[in-house]
């Protein structure tokens, strides 16, 4: 389908490639950002999405007009029909200086791509996890928002090449088990599921937030804890998530080697409805 | 003079006021910045700045045109004769994912501005501290270098709107005082300056290096150490510094109060020395 194809970029509703050279996003990281699968012409995990972006602006103090991000992201997403749309949010131009411009003129950027390749093969084979050096600092203030200091990120992604391994573990500074650099874990150890606490680090996924949820309507157990490193090779079953390519069954990491059981396979197709 | 008044903006050396809206500066805050204090057409503290440059490029693996950039903001600063000159240098352009593109492209962007009306009474009268709630996280990877992911800072600096405070303390998350949202600290205790070891958070300033070394040539003692929040009751005397402003010392902050001492003046002397 040509609809397929339509790869725009739109900065405060306008068609073009640029955005002012004295943005706070650009000078301090100081936004957030959004990135929503779309599939037939609608964003998927809609209130999810919103219900984060809007919790991460409350953190910031960043004064977003929802009602026109919210039309905006559903207009395109209408024109795109399938694929991957990314909203990111600043606080806009500023002089130098941390402090808030006053008034706030807040920077709206929509990029859309088409689905990435790897998704559905690694969805059914399975993927290896990379165990990622770089750690995630304790800092609470801005644990679980998307916000746009993503260092860390782009650190440990930086720790392998092989295009095989499409996704790296991370611990937090004190050894605890967080998560992927773009995708949130589950394990399972005998019949009940954990997930990593992330109070004190990590991107609160919006597909692990809809799973937790799903797993439990379905009967599963889903808790919630901080997770140490050495518990990930007594674990039963272990996947990554999030809301562009679902569940993907993590088959290794490290010295241990996972089955691919039902319980994921569970998981995945509760992830597939919501992508729908 | 009419040379001061000169403000400009260049993006890879051209005459622009906009950037690449893929830029990974503004997608992850992956880059750098320094901002230099310009007096007579030269930059001050030239070879600490690059420096810091330098070894935050290192950590990050950024793959930077030293020699260009070193020209460039030799060129600028010449033309510009006094104020401040802010350097940005950011991985550059690269599509949706945390992974270096690949070949980098770097950006740079030079910015020019006068210099804040405000530091030449707060160096004479000394200023009063907020002390901030926000907490730094303790990311060693991070620390020491001006990087571009300034939340935490952005986060302190909005707890306090009274235009006569011009800075704020921060602890780390450990309760460990670390520095100003803009400046780095000196406390004096008998007959020793001590400044916050800065190898777990805060950004390690071209001025505090440099009074580092001054003060220790002109006989002083300065301890690097970790410095509890409590301890900075039982200074005699405090300052803050930057490679902007140089020294302004501290008068006040929550419930303590301190002179203006003959060893604040001598660093002051000192950091005005490097200004000029």
């Amino acid at each position: 389908m040509i609809a397929e194809a339509l790869q725009l970029r739109l900065v405060n509703g306008l068609p073009v490639e640029h955005v002012p050279a004295d943005d706070r996003g650009l000078a301090y990281g100081d936004g957030l950002y959004e990135t929503f699968r779309v599939s037939n012409g609608r964003v998927t995990l809609r209130e999810l999405h919103f219900e984060r972006l809007w919790r991460g602006a409350g953190r910031l103090k960043l004064e977003l007009d929802q009602r026109l991000i919210e039309s905006e992201v559903a207009e395109i997403a209408r024109q795109m029909h399938e694929g991957v749309l990314k909203l990111t949010v600043t606080r806009g131009s500023g002089p130098r200086g941390y402090r808030f411009p006053d008034p706030q003129t807040p920077l709206r950027i929509i990029q859309t791509a088409p689905l990435p390749p790897v998704g559905i093969s690694a969805g059914e084979a399975g993927v290896r996890l990379f165990c990622c050096q770089t750690r995630l600092a304790q800092q609470p203030l801005l644990a679980g928002i998307k916000h746009l200091n993503r260092l860390e990120q782009v650190l440990a992604r930086s720790e392998w090449q092989d295009p095989a391994i499409p996704e790296g573990l991370m611990q937090d500074t004190d050894g605890n088990l967080v998560e992927g650099t773009m995708s949130n874990l589950f394990l399972r150890f005998a019949d009940t599921w954990v997930t990593p606490d992330l109070s004190l680090c990590g991107v609160q996924g919006v597909m692990r937030d809809h799973l937790i949820n799903a797993l439990r309507g379905s009967g599963e157990t889903v808790t919630v804890r901080h997770v140490r490193m050495e518990e990930l090779g007594h674990s039963t079953e272990v996947f990554c998530c999030n809301s562009v390519f679902g569940v993907w069954p993590v088959v290794g990491a490290a010295t241990c080697e996972w089955p691919i059981g039902a319980a994921t396979r569970q998981a995945q197709a509760l992830s597939m409805q919501a992508l729908e």
